[in-house]
């Protein structure tokens, strides 16, 4: 089973939006095991779709198509679909009178061109799932089929988790169930795990029980997927644990979570198990810590609050740091220690170095010192840091929460740039 | 003329990267007047890059290909561009010399591997920029052409900036000047400027003497483009500044910068100019308006700090607030008045308000109080952001830097939803 993704919309050739929608439907058909080999992207011109939805017809099993469903007369994906089926279109009553509903239940007026959006190619169907106003649409096309979905992310990826890709499986006699666990790391680079794994990576790929990728994610650290393909709901799941434990067993210290967990998810739920409150002094991260933490719905119950002390009086005088460069582990001490006192948290954590462009008190940019202050233990941490100013604070932010979440466990901090702890 | 763009990368037809070069090509290919109607993505298989390079040869003048230009076996594209050609690969000894050259003033060795990307289809030529070690090709084919760039994005950018977009003007015979100048708003919705520039854009539709378009950019605000093309670069100038001039008349008060201005940078400058430093004390923000002023270097020149009070206590004891209900004009007005105090700066700002996804005090989320303390003058704006979570906060920061920048011009503030100052 061969798929195709042909996304339409003249503001993605001009630039105006990124094609984020290619590379989600990429990775959940891949997840699916179902390949995609070509992503097209054309504008809202009748002759190009039909060529396009043509020619992906021709030469693939399956065509998804995402946008042009809208109620404007630019929004021609119906009447192109039905084109390239060589039949007509005929309004169904019941999606019109759904429309109608959902413009009523907003308590907004609709124009009869909305109407427009319940027109049917024959032979086709609604997709059941209609989060917002533009139905979506499955269409055979004698033994292979072309669905069609909105532009807009959120409807999108509810039509094609819950209809389209099922329907593929079913298609492609897909009996396997295909499961995968992400693992997040922070603190080893790819070709460090890729080393570290290489043995058991050789191992899955001659017996097929499971495959290992690597996913760069910038701040968010490492990914490692683990994914694995099975006869049963049971057997993917048991596999896949095993696998994990295997995985973990090799490369655990780097996990700091799974799946939708992020770095400040698990910080704070580590702190709220051991009711523990949080105070974060910023210096070189400026208030992106404290920022990251209050992501997290419910992060109030553990952190009591941050102070972003940018200039180096603000660091003496509110924090007690002693007076002179700030730029040093002291420095990153007496902040995490002062913002604890002053917010009356148990634990304070900091920073304070070189964002760059330019160097300071002789330090070149990248220079970073993380700091913590939990129970009898102050202590500091340095660490060189790699990129532009924008990188090196938000390495800074994942470095800081990675080595408290350490301190947590009671394990040694790992970084993945240079540098260690100090006392 | 007419441009195909074909990105080579099974990571991107995976998903693991979101091609986010063919946003930034169709951005420029527009603005240097030429059309690029296709975008498609392929993965490193040899019979579909020639199919996909063949076809796009077939019915457009150019065809740039990013990607699959490095030293490893799964990077061909040099092979597939020679045999769309129908020519052989010649090595090119001074290329070869230059990759050498950047490797050792790298310091790094460099294996052989590495010389394949010297070879160049005979009839073709490298691209004269190289800022990594893969050199880009410019390959013609009749009176069309092929480019090849590295997906490495600074590499393709220099490259496509300085080599590709003059080549394809020079063969498209472009020799109009095109022009652009972005007019950054907040404080209107998109229909809402569209409205109060429908005369001036229905004027310029018949004259075409420029061009206005708008792009919604989140938390950027709303971007307003005029793009002007003309015969000369003085007449290109004056039209622009004519035409800017024209814009600002309708909708200026909501601009707050132009191009690479952003609305922290403009903010500190009108800062800096009058010679004022700033504080922040954040709570529903949770340290996200410190972390983006302090995202522009140079910035601690203003910024003396902030804090980010978020449990309750915290700012009654730090920041002197009255006890009681926190999202308040009142508790607005309290934290920006006791922030510039404990930080010893000319002005502090605030915020204070529900985040979601839940209520708090009765208020619903999205209620954001926003404050500042300037001199004498100490006051409170109310608004109700949209959107989940990440966008009421994002929404927050920029709303507050928005009415401080409008209250040091000494003009009202307009907000972009509901809601108004109180004193």
């Amino acid at each position: 089973m061969r798929c195709e993704f042909v996304a339409i919309g003249t503001e993605l050739l001009l630039g105006q939006i990124v094609n984020s929608n290619a590379a989600w439907i990429g990775e959940k058909l891949a997840l699916a095991g179902i390949d995609c080999v070509y992503h097209v992207t054309i504008g809202d011109n009748r002759q190009r779709m039909i060529d396009t939805i043509q020619q992906a017809l021709d030469r693939s099993d399956a065509v998804i198509v995402s946008g042009g469903l809208g109620p404007t007369q630019d929004d021609i994906t119906r009447e192109v679909i039905a084109e390239v089926m060589g039949v007509g279109l005929t309004r169904d009553d019941e999606i019109a009178e759904r429309i109608r509903d959902r413009f009523e239940s907003r308590g907004r007026v609709m124009s009869d061109n909305n109407l427009r959006q319940a027109d049917i190619p024959d032979g086709g169907a609604a997709i059941p799932q209609m989060p917002g106003t533009a139905p979506g649409l499955i269409c055979p096309v004698g033994d292979k089929v072309i669905y069609a979905v909105p532009g807009v992310p959120f409807e999108m990826k509810m039509m094609v988790e819950e209809c389209v890709i099922p329907d593929l499986q079913r298609r492609a006699g897909v009996t396997a169930v295909i499961k995968s666990r992400v693992l997040k790391t922070w603190g080893q680079s790819e070709s460090g795990l890729d080393e570290m794994l290489t043995e058991r990576m050789a191992h899955l790929d001659k017996t097929g029980r499971a495959t290992i990728a690597f996913q760069a994610s910038g701040i968010e650290g490492l990914k490692v997927r683990v994914t694995v393909k099975a006869n049963s709901e049971e057997e993917a799941t048991r596999i896949l644990a095993e696998e994990e434990a295997e995985v973990r067993d090799v490369i655990g210290v780097y996990v700091f979570g799974t799946d939708d967990e992020t770095m400040e998810s698990v910080v704070l739920q580590l702190l709220r198990e051991r009711h523990l409150t949080l105070a974060v002094a910023e210096s070189v991260t400026g208030g992106m810590v404290a920022a990251r933490l209050t992501s997290v719905p419910g992060s109030s119950d553990v952190l009591r609050g941050g102070i972003v002390a940018y200039a180096s009086d603000v660091k003496f005088s509110l924090l007690d740091v002693p007076e002179g460069p700030v730029v040093t582990p002291d420095s990153a001490r007496a902040m995490a220690d002062g913002v604890r006192k002053i917010l009356k948290a148990d634990v304070g954590i900091s920073t304070t170095g070189v964002a760059g462009p330019a160097e300071q008190e002789g330090q070149r940019a990248g220079t970073v010192h993380l700091g913590i202050a939990f129970g009898d233990l102050i202590e500091a941490q340095m660490t060189q840091l790699p990129g532009d100013r924008a990188r090196v604070r938000e390495y800074g932010v994942i470095s800081l929460l990675n080595f408290l979440r350490l301190r947590l466990l009671g394990r040694d901090a790992h970084t993945p740039f240079s540098g260690g702890a100090t006392r």
